[in-house]
């Protein structure tokens, strides 16, 4: 890896993604491996997972096969509560939220709220809990089955799972924390105790668990495959997506912790997203209009192109279209750039509009939805 | 310290105790300390205060002025649930119960299930909590006020105070406990995070803690002192007693570790007693009996004598008398091992009457007295 560099803490330079499967030890997702899981989820494959956004896995032939031998899984994903979400961090959430319509499954969405306050040095608890809260609205906004669905936060779950955290915990050392979360002698004892914690939901039936995540994060949940078998429980799956573009060009991995013009918030209005688009978002078209008509486009370093690809753009006919015409030099930068500024103020208009009624739901997805009032009656040893 | 050797999880060598207090930083409990605390609990010391065996402080006399302008304080004491208590785990609970009876305060007793998990490998959950179950029989049956003493196990408090626990974890690095609790990378990262709830019962309440315990364990004590203020709490003060001997030697801590020889446990039944003193406890006493009564015994290296002195032989006048009678050879070694006998039977057999009804007590002092219920009814932040 001598161009780029992709750890759970920093993601920089042009990445190689054929290169990270080797690296990291995972499976690409073929075309064979599409065609089961299309033929699983009974109708056509999410745009992120045809058009290969998510491009590696563990272990999902496995969840297939639990699927089909009638055991069924469940899914996973989760939230440090920061405020200020972007579209980066929709990903793993759009991804979860269609295998659950799909295939009709649990899913459990683990608020952060202790990993948020100890990663931070002044935050009061108070502010981590009003991310929290704001965080969530956004998470329900997404669509997500309320009784097959239990967002919780670590704070207030934790009465019911404390053995079980601590069964993982003595499983998991110093060392091992540190060269997975490049923790050192300085780091504070309840962030490097964190890791455990993150494994439990993977534990919360006795079934496979797949966890849509960037491959960034595959490191963390090594550590659940190191100690699952032996506490009793599967290693759990996982499927890894690219990262989503920053505007100003297509290395690295849009960030909140990066350039405020570099990414797209989901409370950003819709002159502010045509304002940012117009105006950072790297474009793959000539230097003048003439060159541009005549030599064409190129749609593979297009931000606006790409983010419609991986999001904003579900019709694969649309889609090539728009590449094609871009290419011969039909479609010019700016109207490339209008046509994701209205498809993407178009997914956050629905999305404020779900946001506001989210508030009403939260109880049925933290307390007494289904899933929900089962999982508070649960203890975990 | 050359000769001897005291940390949390060792004490070895003969011990200079005025060399421990100036080592630690501690303060000797002196003669006009004394006074004041006699003074103030409006009787008479402890045995174990007024022999000195309870000999250094951090505090104490803060403690006091807070009493004496009628702001108070509280007392905090704790057991890592494992079978088989001995007379030396009693130390700091009979000191505990003393200062609760004479000053009326409320007392937390901690079991860290928690602890006690993550030091073993192989232990099951369930093992550990017969534990506790065990030993709350045996601290309830010391006699401690039941609406005015709370005992929770971590595990199931934990959802009380979790936030405030986090609070505290932010404060104390890896280092820190690696120094103090002789951790290292090995070491799994629940032990690891451990010390941060050991902190937190010193919080439970906007008054001085003082937490009665072996010198050996000042050091745990020093993480509260160095991050409370910082959290808006007082440091902790603490009273700090001498290590009852092994049955074998004057020398070193009396431990369920070592030989089981070395130990009397509170189920140990009065055969058992009286076997273990006369074939174990080390004697003050001469070579041959004629020796003894011309030239005497040494009641300081004398265990019999000395167990009575720090616990079995509350009346001064009746200690004095057995020590003179040693001293002039008028006692001789058998009739010492005699007089502890009978006392430690004595109290064992008290003891396992209080035993045999705390089980329905456990009620009052884990859930419904009145400590305890408005405990339950709090949450710490």
């Amino acid at each position: 890896m001598e161009n780029f560099k992709v750890t759970p803490w920093e993601v920089t330079g042009k990445i190689d993604y054929d290169k990270l499967i080797r690296e990291f030890g995972t499976q690409k997702i073929d075309t064979q491996l599409k065609h089961r899981l299309t033929k699983a989820c009974g109708g056509k494959l999410h745009p992120m997972l045809s058009r290969d956004f998510f491009f590696s896995h563990r272990d999902l032939n496995l969840i297939l096969n639990d699927y089909e031998k009638g055991k069924g899984f469940f899914l996973y994903t989760g939230r440090k509560p920061s405020k200020g979400m972007h579209i980066g961090h929709l990903v793993s959430m759009i991804m979860t939220k269609w295998f659950q319509e799909k295939f009709k499954t649990n899913v459990y969405i683990e608020i952060t709220d202790d990993e948020g306050f100890l990663h931070r040095k002044d935050d009061m608890w108070g502010d981590i809990q009003s991310a929290a809260h704001d965080n969530i609205l956004d998470i329900i906004a997404i669509g997500f089955d309320p009784d097959r669905t239990f967002i919780f936060k670590d704070s207030e779950y934790i009465g019911n799972l404390y053995p079980l955290l601590l069964r993982a915990a003595r499983k998991i050392t110093g060392s091992t924390v540190k060269a997975v979360f490049g923790f050192n002698d300085s780091t504070n004892i309840g962030l490097s105790m964190y890791p455990a914690y993150q494994t439990i939901p993977t534990f919360f039936e006795k079934k496979r668990c797949l966890i849509p995540c960037g491959i960034d994060q595959d490191n963390y949940w090594r550590i659940q495959r190191d100690i699952a078998e032996s506490m009793g429980y599967y290693k759990t799956a996982a499927i890894h997506s690219a990262f989503i573009p920053p505007l100003q060009g297509i290395d690295g991995k849009m960030s909140s912790s990066g350039a405020k013009e570099a990414t797209i918030f989901l409370t950003d209005d819709e002159k502010t997203v045509k304002n940012k688009i117009n105006k950072y978002a790297f474009s793959g078209g000539r230097a003048t209009l003439e060159e541009h008509k005549k030599l064409g486009g190129n749609p593979n370093i297009d931000i606006s192109f790409q983010w419609m690809k991986i999001l904003f753009e579900p019709d694969d006919k649309k889609l090539t279209q728009i590449e094609h015409e871009y290419r011969v030099g039909k479609i010019l930068s700016g109207e490339m750039k209008a046509l994701l500024i209205e498809r993407l103020n178009g997914f956050l208009a629905l999305h404020r509009k779900q946001r506001a009624v989210a508030e009403k739901n939260i109880d049925k997805f933290m307390y007494n939805g289904k899933l929900a009032k089962e999982m508070w009656s649960k203890r975990y040893e």
